[in-house]
Formats: structure tokens, C-alpha cells, sequence
């Protein structure tokens, strides 16, 4: 059965409710191909925002790659390689992933940016350099 | 100079407001310089939103795991594999993004998942199936 807790502000939206108990595991009345199914649903839903933001943030460095080429700004900049890399490692210990995996996901997407400023650099129209 | 548009909903916050302008590009008056100071900002903004997306992402597919290994489900499921490599495609399309990057993506993901399960099958804990 489920039980509710009011935890919502005072104010707003008063008559809105959260489920008590472990948020993050599945309910014992779920046989496991039932929870599997959720889990698997989950899954989809994370990779649908990963995708959406991984969109955004290619029209970022597709904004800086336009701005480097038209303000004569230099392409290369290793210093803010390795401050990402940096700053990718401590976002990944305070999330509890391995550090290594947050620079090996920095050089997965900055690859994904340079092939992508190299198929437009092909028709002119923008610089070739990441971020 | 800054106008602003009120497009709150009504009863929601009336005294809030949105600049007005297209909100995708810089304001003239920016220097280049300060133009890429604030496109690497709104970078690592949607990077920190992603670390953490994965790590929710990671704690799924651990869930999975577990109920994997204590309930006797297959641990390999190529079916599931399948769907999830055309609903990535579908996404990376729909979001203007090359459908051959949902596939990079979604298999740079599973070798984490798959390093992730060994090293914790290393302590007999997890099956080693991604999802």
C-alpha cells in the first residue's frame, strides 16, 4: 500500500504528494519482468534527455566554432581542454562515477564536435576547433 | 537595452519575466571574448546536467543487474539491444543530430555499463549484462 508524505512547501501546490519509501527501488508487487520493463522505461527516458541536451550543447560549440572563425579568436586552446577535463573529473566523483570515465566522456563528444565542425568546415562556413 | 515579455501563465508567478530577443544567440553589445566566456559557461552548465543524467543512467542500469542476477533473467537480451540502437537513432534525428552519433553514443554508454558490471562482478555481487 502506498502511504504519502507532505513534503511540498507551504503555499505551493499544497495538495500535491510524494510516495513514501525508497524512491529508487522498484515496488515488491512487481514480478521481475514487470520491473524490468519500468527499469528499461527509466533507461529510455534518460537517454531521450541525454540525446536533447547532447543537441543543446552541440548548438553551443557550433556557436563558439561560428565566433572563432569571425572574430579571429584562435581555434586551439589547451587550457580550456584541461580545465574541462577538470572540472568533468570532480562533477564525476561527486556523482559517484569513476573520474576516468568523465575524461573518457569529454574525448567522446569533443570528437563527435570535431567531426562535426569538419563536415561543415567542408562547405566554408565554419572554424574546425571544439570549444 | 533589455525589454521584457510577459508570457508567464496567469496565477503563476505574475511578477516573473523573460528577456525578450532570441534567446539562442549573444547580445550584440558582448565583445567576442565575453560572447565565448558565456557559450563555454552554458557548455559546462549542460555538461554538469549530463554527468549527472548518466550517473542516474548508471544506477538503472545497475538496478538491472541485480534483478538480473537474483531473478534468474537472461542476462543478454539482443531484442533489447535492437530497440534501443532505432529508438537512439530516432531521437538523434528528431533532435537534428547525426543517427549514426545515437548509435556512437549509445554503445560508448553500454561499454561503460559493461566495465561498470565487471568490476562489481569482480566482488560476485552483479550481473554483468548492460540491460
Amino acid at each position: 500500500m502506498l502511504t504519502v508524505v507532505d513534503w511540498a512547501p507551504h503555499g505551493l501546490r499544497p495538495h500535491w504528494r510524494f510516495p513514501a519509501g525508497n524512491l529508487g527501488t522498484m515496488p515488491d508487487s512487481l514480478d521481475p519482468a514487470a520491473q524490468l520493463l519500468s527499469l528499461r522505461q527509466s533507461i529510455d527516458n534518460v537517454d531521450a534527455a541525454l540525446v536533447h541536451l547532447l543537441a543543446e550543447r552541440f548548438k553551443f560549440t557550433q556557436q563558439v566554432g561560428r565566433l572563432k572563425a569571425s572574430s579571429g579568436l584562435p581555434a586551439a586552446d589547451p587550457g580550456r581542454e584541461l580545465e574541462q577535463i577538470t572540472k568533468l573529473k570532480a562533477l564525476a566523483t561527486e556523482s559517484h562515477l569513476d573520474p576516468a570515465f568523465g575524461e573518457k566522456f569529454l574525448n567522446f563528444i569533443i570528437a563527435e564536435v570535431i567531426h562535426q565542425h569538419e563536415q561543415i568546415a567542408g562547405t566554408g562556413t565554419i572554424a574546425t576547433h571544439p570549444a
